[in-house]
């Protein structure tokens, strides 16, 4: 496959007349055995690629999801017609619920959608349909544009970290196309690519699902990073053969106290990095701390299903009638954590008092 | 699919008359999914089933190829005939240099077909031929009795190490499949089971070629011992969550100063019981010992096809063009080892002294 260096995971395709533009995406499901884009032209086509991890990652989500709503709303402007205010907001409360449907697990589809939601109430009666639209288009692209500084501000933060000529590890997928743009853990790497510092990254494959082999590894590959993808079972390893100066990985929730929540395996990366003392970091937006969750013991793992593992891709590669253990996710505390890259700063020591610190910046 | 919990790994059917004797075996290449027992009437058969790894495990191969060789003889029987000792050797010559080739790299392979080359042999000219196939015979039974014991021997010295009610983990697969009968790691907990202890096992799948899920989950399940298959990343949360009491595993090579090597995962294993305070115990024959080998260091590490990682079971699951590091073994420091389990007794602590003073007995 030809290697592009700057496909962007969403990307608003501006056809000069709101009601002819369109929301152009990477079919993620193809990954890595192909590279499509999958150009969205009506609301049903969002709604389809959310609803069937064609975009995925919660950040790159909300972004579709509002930029969806936009492209729910062109109907009504086609052939230069202006619908009445009435009509516009009818059309917006039932597009808005529409896509809500499409993930409803998904938080961040909820939060974008109803900041977009709130916007047009915000201006109602002050300005025509037609304006009104814009103004909403102009929020999704401030959500996309929004989303895109922070992984930049984490990337350049996290840079700081890393040397010229470091070998890094990173595990499961914390890239650009969960994103709107570079990722977090992931965005470490590219910033410190761009500051010109030359670095090798091993990807952890990330069993059950492997989003480290099927979009990190990509992913990188694709940026033109040197990048090796191991097992994780081969991370303690690499470690032990001094091979590895820093791990970067993301964080699904993080408590109050700084212990972080992940991809299952993550905590064995970290137990592995402390006895070969390798620094640990997460990197992730201030939005992924939940400050009402005082430690990670009271933080929920998710079990998932258990043919993830006994069947994956397809083959059956236990007996069916094998018990199995499936966490989707492990808690790493606190005291296993270098440092937490935000795209305020790096909290370092982590404790509960630089944690507050960091987010009342 | 049905438990049986008596299945041998390798039978030899005696059908009252030499020649019409044959040898039967599990065709591991169908677990997990169908077990299905081959019989084995020829030599050629014998052949195939060593080459496509119907059989696997150094100890089950040399024990296939000893009762393979018998197999070969088994023409010169036929019908009550009695071939001459010239016509007899002849035979045998051609049946040992034609199974040494059916996997080049085995060293019990050439182990065992040179044992029953000796001893016929040294029995040249002093006994019949039908005599002298007859053994033959025995000294296959001989070697795969000898096994038998070996097995039991490191189960029981191993199960005094374990406690009722106890959590085990193993990694990979060290089981009766490998062997005569109990395995090593395996007889542990098969013989722990027997003195009327109740155990639970959590089996690491074992990444990439997932013996683990594929051979451990089902030989356990098939011997009706509670177990519970998990990725490889998982065994460190486990750990945390105080689900296990000891972890077992197998050993390929073991060093002078008690370094162990076993398949790839095995070291970060160690690491993660190391940092739970988890005892950690290698159950291996003494003949696994390589006293020439002064330290893990100097154990070689065998490199294995990308594709398993990048292209495992069939689906693509990363780019072609990624660099894959896929190393097939890894090497655990006598330092992370509680004990290795011999059929001799338990070395701990394990150093240089106390490996020497176990093999010297």
């Amino acid at each position: 496959m030809t290697q592009y260096k700057n496909v962007e995971t969403l990307d608003w395709v501006d056809a000069g007349e709101f009601s002819q533009s369109w929301l152009r995406m990477i079919d993620q499901t193809l990954l890595p055995v192909e590279l499509k884009m999958l150009d969205c032209r009506t609301m049903e086509t969002v709604w389809e690629a959310i609803k069937m991890l064609r975009v995925r990652g919660a950040p790159a989500i909300g972004i579709a999801a509002a930029y969806g709503l936009c492209i729910g709303l062109q109907p009504l402007f086609v052939d230069g017609n202006e619908p009445s205010e009435s009509e516009f907001f009818a059309k917006l409360k039932t597009s808005h619920d529409y896509l809500a449907g499409s993930r409803p697990t998904a938080v961040n589809l909820f939060w974008a959608l109803d900041r977009m939601f709130s916007k047009a109430e915000s201006l109602r009666g002050q300005m025509a349909p037609g304006l009104l639209a814009a103004t909403l288009l102009a929020e999704a692209k401030a959500i996309h544009e929004e989303d895109r500084q922070i992984c930049r501000a984490i990337g350049n933060h996290g840079a700081a970290l890393v040397k010229d000529g470091d070998s890094l590890l990173t595990h499961c997928n914390a890239g650009g196309l969960a994103t709107a743009d570079y990722g977090t853990a992931l965005a470490v790497f590219f910033a410190a690519t761009e500051q010109g510092k030359k670095i090798h990254v091993f990807a952890d494959e990330t069993r059950p699902l492997l989003q480290g082999a099927r979009l990190t590894s990509w992913e990188l590959w694709q940026r033109g990073i040197d990048v090796t993808l191991i097992c994780d079972s081969m991370a303690a390893l690499v470690m032990r053969q001094g091979k590895v100066n820093a791990v970067f990985v993301g964080a699904d929730r993080i408590a109050a106290n700084g212990d972080a929540a992940n991809k299952i395996g993550t905590y064995g990366v970290a137990v592995a990095a402390k006895a070969h003392g390798v620094p640990f970091y997460v990197a992730a937006p201030v939005s992924t701390f939940d400050m009402t969750i005082a430690d990670g013991s009271l933080i929920p793992i998710e079990e998932r299903d258990p043919d993830e593992i006994r069947c994956g891709f397809g083959t059956r590669t236990a007996p069916a009638e094998v018990r199995v253990y499936n966490p989707a996710f492990d808690v790493t505390p606190a005291e296993l954590i270098t440092g937490i890259v935000t795209e305020h700063g790096v909290i370092s020591p982590v404790n509960r008092e630089n944690v507050a610190m960091m987010l009342a910046k």
